[in-house]
């Protein structure tokens, strides 16, 4: 208990063996010497061959003995025991994201840190260095490696001998040697990346207990070869293999520089990082990978690989321990990538009861629908309105951008907010989504999106044929020009979000799931969205504003999860073959989903939070 | 028939299905379509579903039919069948070392290439191409891969389609997808490589079938940092890491270029080389993989690794095809290496009735002993005599050397016979064995090496106190020296050969043997030395001269073995486990069987063919 897991050991084992063998992360500081006491667990049920040890004496209080409590690293097994591990005893790893939400993992990395002590080699014992090292991680921590990587031949006999034989083995799956560290150095770490068209995200982790020690982030370094992923294909396309190395080398220079500036903020050497995941958009995927995605630019947007792959991080350039290892997360297909995959992973609607809807929006919408007994993907062509692109006064979230917006119904005056407190330069993605539902709210714009004629403010005008509301006026910006939102950008943020909308209706209807139980907006996206105003524009399916949660980056989070439990990869791996892919474009009513999405909030489907949101306004 | 072996198959599968199962190597050339004819086989047992394909009666004639001949691919299996599988239908590679011992072995090995057509991606059928291919090797070819090397992603995608998806896939062990060839592209080959402290061998072969394209030798670049192996070991512990990579650097630059010379002499792409075996003793097996080797040169002698080693070719800097491997054969110790598994893996005394004994004289002998019961080695410091070296006029066996010398037992005068034709300028290995033995049987020294004092010949000189005997005068020499064998010269020669006659009979001593059935001579040393002129100086226990044969660069053919079947891998590791080391210097009884083999031929054993071979000396 509380795990309500049960397991069987020969007897004479101790509690502490039974609970690594059941994978329940007991605390164990000294590693069941009895030293530390922080193994104390509590024994249920009535058993007649307890005793107690004096190292317990030491570390349990009398009351505490009288209770049951026990090291679980000095208690032999003799027969069937119900056990009690107290919450102080479990460790527990924390994710933590930029966005504050906190979700537990507990820690058992691909990578671990053995010590050992081999035998001083004799004529009566002359096996291999490396066959006493095989036999001691057998013998004393019951692990069978087969393979040991070349890159800890050069120091490796030297590392034994100057310390005495006493080190300390780093082992991958439990199957490979990858270095032999001097046994004062117990340094092991893991980083996890999350690859955008527009942003690269990182995290490093200490892969012992879980810490996260430093993150960064940093424009995707790709963006002068194109702005969305056609562009990036397209250069490829043209240039053939040498632009393919171009975008690769530049990817893979820009994900060093993060890794080392991580180093720099934790004071850690990047020798002692001996794992990385990946997760990024197939397009994204393949050129990390340095695979021509040429056929992703194509129909049927094919991919070449697809299944997880782990890779020595030295043939892909990584610099991080050059015997370590890259693992990138499976992807689906075309447009469902591996940090769908990582999305999945981290938010688990496959363990859910409820009905979960999950929306990742970014260059393009990816949205994961379903529970327990089944999951579906689809991707919609958004477009780039949403994350400030292709919006006349758009522009990414930075400094200068107008992030939130409120436009008072009478004066149709507007109010704002600026990243970093300086003079507007534009209006990224909130801002924006902001703006079109305040003007809807102001009733400056109808629900057809269109602006009205009969609307008496000079902020409302037509330059060159085309409508547009002015934001701020040119003496108070950054640029010199009035900032506007005009008639095409409101259409932009319609047709956005009724791909959003039609696409996760299709598939909650292709689960015959009438209404999910909770939505959750992944990507950073989400977590800077006013939902109250996406809600009013009409961008979520059947939900009242309460069943809607920002959920941070969770694609970012779906990579620490598969850094930090080699059982996650298992997940990752089921959740590519179980998830089900709907192609959107060739579903059957999609097209009258999407037109009757355009409208404000829709044009038929009842929104039961609308009236309250709009009450003030009216 | 001929192969004794039976086999179980499921009712419905061709005998050639039959035959790949039980690994019979029935030729197919058309890979089992019934176009080629190749795999023609004789039914023995009289059966009742046996029918006549239109295949067939293209390819096999009408008498061939009633005598129950019928193409191997197109027969299928419905009951107990009795097959002859007649010699032109079997495929056979042939091993040819530089002796021209010829052995055969079956081509099988790890590397194999897969003509697969894959099926063309659509939106129903829009699993990614390595998916697509996994399918379709598991479909045509049942190899069930599971990882893909990242060698191949950067022009993969395109072969395939610019190939229309028929390709030709190149898989390691049935597991890793090594690269994706157009379909016309079918060049698969390998290369064995033999690392001596003085000499490198290596052989280029077709991986499909066995055959010897180029071979090559150059002398181990190695040299420069000392001529053996305590030398070398010696310049690494002064320079430290930096000694280790100047050495490794050097003999991987030598093996490569070593490697290019082949392909040229072949015509071949070094990129279509996928797999390289490679032999060597403990010292360049370490140095080699970039291990430090120091611990070799200090008691107990121990290696950092032992086990067989899978490495990726680029990972070693081996220029072939970066996803090739490269596989170094196990070691048993420190003084028991790669070359001396590779030895024993060519010759197979682990398969023999008789008692064998090998010994294989490189700068140390290493001799192996036993039968198919039970093996063992071990390693006597020989000193670098019988290699020239270490001799007052002693060379490599290079053009100049003295090869072969005879002393009229009259006159005292010599004849030799120089490498090349040349004037002489020094003497090598079997010229010093000649030289010694030929003074024996002239009776210009006694049974304990030492000069006569009674001899009548100006050639029987004293010089600054040492006696040395003059083979040629200064006049006809290249040196302008007179080259002479000093008494020190025999000295060492003696040691030489006493050692390894000590070390051969501790062996057999230990396994009960009383006199071996054969004696093999591996290494190039045991191709040029006369035999006969060995045997007078008493090199060999308990063997007359008809039971002494010469087997060539054995070690060398080990690699081309483990380089050409799979299973011969699976052998070489037994090997290693099997084969006991017995340290002589630590054995009771070795230092007086030492000094009673120092005399000539020895103090204490009958050599039963001595007289015969004296008896014109008398």
């Amino acid at each position: 208990m509380p795990f309500n897991s049960s397991i069987k050991v020969d007897k004479g084992k101790t509690l502490l063996d039974a609970a690594r063998k059941a994978d329940i992360p007991i605390a164990s500081v000294c590693g069941g010497k009895g030293k530390c006491g922080k193994c104390k667990v509590k024994i249920l049920s009535k058993v007649d061959f307890l005793g107690v040890t004096k190292r317990e004496k030491g570390l349990v209080t009398e009351k505490e003995l009288t209770e049951g409590m026990r090291l679980a690293c000095q208690t032999k097994i003799y027969g069937d025991m119900i056990i009690e591990v107290p919450e102080e005893s479990i460790v527990r790893g924390f994710v933590k994201d930029k966005a504050g939400t906190k979700r537990q993992i507990f820690p058992q990395p691909v990578v671990c840190l053995y010590p050992i002590e081999i035998s001083i080699p004799s004529f009566s014992d002359n096996e291999s260095d490396v066959e006493r090292i095989k036999r001691e991680l057998k013998k004393m921590h019951n692990v069978s490696v087969s393979r040991i990587d070349p890159f800890c031949f050069k120091a490796g006999p030297l590392i034994l001998r100057k310390e005495k034989w006493k080190v300390n083995v780093v082992v991958s799956w439990d199957e490979e040697i990858l270095h032999i560290k001097p046994k004062n150095d117990k340094e092991l770490y893991g980083v996890a990346m999350d690859i955008g068209i527009t942003t690269i995200g990182a995290y490093l982790l200490n892969l012992k207990d879980a810490c996260h020690l430093a993150s960064g982030s940093t424009l995707n370094p790709q963006i002068k070869f194109g702005e969305d992923i056609m562009s990036r294909i397209g250069y490829i396309r043209e240039n053939g293999i040498k632009g393919l190395m171009d975008m690769n080398k530049t990817l893979i220079k820009g994900l060093n520089a993060l890794i080392d500036d991580m180093c720099r903020k934790a004071s850690i050497s990047k020798k002692d990082i001996f794992e990385v995941t990946v997760v990024g958009n197939t397009v994204m995927h393949h050129i990390f990978l340095n695979i021509n995605p040429s056929s992703l630019g194509l129909s049927p947007f094919t991919p070449f690989l697809s299944s997880s792959i782990t890779l020595k991080a030295r043939d892909l350039g990584i610099k991080i321990n050059p015997a370590g290892n890259v693992y990138v997360l499976p992807v689906k297909g075309g447009f469902v990538g591996a940090d769908n995959i990582g999305v999945v992973l981290a938010l688990k609607p496959y363990l859910s009861d409820e009905d979960c809807l999950i929306i990742d929006i970014g260059t393009n919408g990816e949205i994961v629908a379903g529970n327990k007994d089944r999951l579906v993907c689809a991707s919609c062509a958004t477009g780039p309105a949403l994350e400030g692109a292709h919006v006349k006064h758009g522009m990414r979230a930075d400094i200068g951008a107008i992030e939130k917006v409120t436009i008072d119904p009478k004066t149709k005056e507007v109010e704002y907010k600026v990243m970093g407190d300086k003079k507007p330069k534009g209006i990224c993605g909130s801002g924006v989504i902001d703006v079109v539902s305040e003007l809807f709210k102001a009733r400056i714009i109808d629900s057809s999106g269109r602006f009205k004629k009969d609307i008496n403010s000079k902020r409302l005008r037509n330059t060159y044929g085309m409508m547009e509301f002015v934001i701020e006026w040119a003496e108070h910006t950054a640029t010199g020009r009035d900032i506007t939102i005009t008639q095409e950008d409101i259409r932009n943020v319609q047709f956005a979000k009724a791909s959003i909308y039609a696409g996760a209706k299709i598939l909650l209807r292709h689960l015959n799931i009438d209404r999910p139980s909770k939505i959750m907006l992944a990507g950073a996206f989400g977590n800077y969205i006013d939902v109250k105003n996406a809600y009013v524009l009409g961008m979520f399916p059947y939900a009242t504003v309460s069943q809607i949660t920002a959920v941070g980056n969770a694609a970012g989070e779906g990579a620490i999860f598969a850094l930090l439990n080699r059982k996650e990869r298992e997940e990752a791996e089921k959740i590519a073959r179980k998830i089900e892919y709907v192609e959107l474009t060739l579903y059957k009513g999609f097209q009258e989903e999407f037109l009757d999405a355009l409208y404000i909030p829709h044009r038929k489907d009842p929104f039961p939070d609308i009236d309250d949101l709009l009450k003030d306004y009216q």
